[in-house]
């Protein structure tokens, strides 16, 4: 529960209205009521503003001929993320070392702890301080798990993995099967590339549930800082995605990929492989990323700009028309007598 | 085992035939033998319908020159599927609850229930009658699972979801991980936007293996009555899926759809945040929904009506031709001195 | 550990260099010290041999000018996996049954088993001899897992599968889920068609992290020998797929496929149902096979000629200009009084 006064503190807002009134609860613009803060995402948010039972109400600009309480912030849904936390943080609190938990020999366990039943951790790990493990949580032999990270139902981990601090893992996920690696032999049979390398995830990501992250053939697979994943992610072999970069889900990384700092990729994208993605890259949902993007690119489609990816999509839905524009050249041109009917292609209803 | 006379009461069809013929056990058309009840899907089984072993065959319509058993009813496949269930029904056992289960405290446990070991339930959690429970299946706190519901193996269930009556979930599947709400913060770190919201699945809902269904931000993410999920489907938060829609796999719902009842969506496809699809849409295999979705409409390709995308789709494939066709245009119309030179495009073999 | 003269020899190359000289490790081009053997996979490294620290590089024709040691194979990248397999090969050795087991009765255990804590093996089930199950893992009733298999950890597989020799199974995969077969009744709520079928897997298939294989409607789903699968792939129900073929991850078969063997099917490709596709075809990419594939065939797009669709997809890309010019050719000829105004259709930025 906070006052505005304070909440506009926090959120790093700008209040224009009631200091002293207080909310204790952060809520969607629908459902907001008495005692709730909410966030007006759009105009048509800000149009419906006095229809809002919320207490205050985040903005991106004073509203006139409103008599709510506003908080103005330059980045409102920043503001709106930061009220949310505010008001609904849950305090870490250990619930100790279940019993029913199997530790392999020479597996160092921190403090603070909070493992619960059905757990299997190998040997010669190490468990930072304040970690959680939930249930049908399995770990290799030699991982590493930073500390405050949260691990959720289900997920397995291989051997000689490392998962950094404040990381979350969702339910599901596994970290660390080997890559895809395969060349036929002789014979015509898959002869496996047995992968020596690790994965490495580093500080403050998140992992959504029911990912595949492989481990490196020979280089690791990495991922930086902040990294943040949606769920039914694949991360091939000795691919490395970059600082704070976002994914959404059913996005594929083939093996050897290079995802640099700060970009954006939409859902259901794909890359070929050893292809490299400058920073600040944002690929539009189901590109297939078939060649290099550059910094700060907008990709779409097979590896189109996305600018030009948009006209030529909008043409593609207006195909049969430029077919019939086409037909009725070539008619007018034949009247004229300007082209033979040999001109004509033999058969053009069926080339390609 | 069923007479021909009793079978095609519960299949709601007419008998041509023998009603005294006993069938024990449904096949496919090519595996069939004496004793089997099978399915003439399409014509092409139809007319080699005298080849078939089954002693009874189920039809569309009454064929002419056929000395077999007929079941003829107005919809095949439905009553092809009520006879494999007369048939192969497996009557509910209850095995009891397992003395490798682990309960917290304040969970309330229903009756004649099938709970396998090494599950693990949170506490003050409602668990239903004859619910089963296969080994790994991990449930969070809070949750309330539905009478006659099956939950397979590994499946993870966080905290505060609803999972109603008579509901399968298969191996896997993930239910309530938090959505994928993200924003930069001023230095370009993801801050979090906390999920508040749960997860509700209503009666008789199917879900496949490995699916990820997250818990809504603030509105509940809803599986209504009766929708059947594949496998490897993500449901983004906060989105909701109407009674009896159909979802094929490796579909992806972003955060916030509204899909209405009865709909069909075929595989691979995926939507933009915040769409509305109509009730009774067809949304072909590998659609991108990009816009609202009126009901019944058919969708293909990237949002477009389905008749046009595919008249769209012939014509990429013949754009070969179509380009051809302009450059022979070209050179007649030059060659009359109709256009010049410079009327041609710049760089006409590179431009977007 | 190996001399290059015995190196050569296992990996079937040609030595260029000192016989004498030792390794002890393959590594990656760019990671390669001394001691280590490496490949240079492209021109690209070839032309860098002499900057590499590697004590032998795998090669695919001699390099003038370069004083390293070369294995010169006809086939590099196979040879490359036999020299890592020749120097990291892992050794089976049994750990046992763990005592945190639970297995049904009538179920018979193979010998030299390495069986981790938390595995459920129901009744009447058939585990051969040194296989591997990694914690979590779930085996059905009566399922059948033949010798030196390993599966790891969290897989679950259903009842009445069965899984062949030198297998592996990679973590998070679920085996011999329902298909998903459902008609909607007279109300309009879907009924589900019973799956008969079974899974069978035969020897030396590798399958990735969090696949989903149906089990069969009648006809049991199968994966020939030598299947690989990569990462969150979808194998409906009653689909077959053929000896040596290889899956690239997130691609959905539909119920009722048919692929050949030694089939090359690339990412995030899927098809329609009961398609077949002939062995030795390559699939591009996101391919939706959409039609019968011919032994043999390259295809890419919508179910397209592979170089048909490419000549396509860069028109596509184009389209802004094709249709500039067809304006272009208009204007001149209606300049020329030889089509009129009417001849435009009504509403040329808007048809389909």
């Amino acid at each position: 529960m906070h006052t505005l006064r304070r909440l506009a503190q926090i959120v790093r807002a700008e209040l224009v209205g009631n200091p002293d009134a207080v909310v204790n609860r952060a809520n969607s613009f629908y459902q907001a009521v008495e005692g709730d803060v909410t966030f007006a995402e759009t105009e048509w948010y800000l149009e419906r503003i006095n229809s809002s039972a919320a207490t205050a109400i985040i903005v991106s600009s004073a509203v006139s001929g409103s008599d709510r309480n506003l908080l103005v912030a330059s980045n409102p849904k920043l503001a709106f993320a930061r009220a949310i936390e505010a008001l609904h943080e849950v305090h870490y609190q250990s619930i100790g070392v279940s019993g029913d938990v199997v530790v392999g020999p020479g597996t160092v366990l921190g403090k603070e702890l909070s493992i619960h039943p059905r757990v299997t951790i190998g040997r010669d790990a190490v468990i930072g301080n304040r970690v959680t493990l939930h249930p049908g949580v399995v770990i290799g032999d030699r991982c590493r798990i930073g500390d405050d990270t949260v691990i959720y139902a289900n997920v397995s981990i291989y051997a000689d993995c490392d998962v950094g601090s404040n990381v979350v893992v969702h339910a599901g996920t596994v970290i660390g099967a080997d890559g895809f690696g395969f060349v036929p032999d002789e014979a015509g049979h898959q002869v496996r590339l047995r992968q020596l390398g690790r994965v490495r995830i580093e500080d403050d990501c998140d992992i959504g549930a029911n990912c595949t992250i492989d481990r490196g053939g020979f280089e690791d697979t990495i991922l930086r800082r902040g990294v943040k994943l949606d769920n039914l992610i694949q991360v091939g072999h000795s691919t490395e995605i970059g600082d704070d970069t976002v994914v959404a889900a059913l996005t594929g990384f083939s093996g050897g990929t290079h995802v640099g700092q700060r970009c954006i990729i939409a859902g259901q994208a794909g890359t070929n492989q050893h292809i490299t993605i400058g920073d600040g890259a944002v690929i539009s949902g189901r590109t297939a990323v078939t060649k290099k993007v550059g910094a700060g690119a907008a990709i779409a489609g097979m590896g189109q700009n996305r600018g030009s990816w948009r006209r030529s999509q909008v043409l593609f839905s207006r195909l049969p028309e430029l077919a019939e524009r086409i037909s009725r050249l070539e008619k007018a041109i034949r009247e004229a007598g300007l082209m033979s009917e040999k001109a004509k292609l033999s058969n053009p209803k069926r080339k390609s």
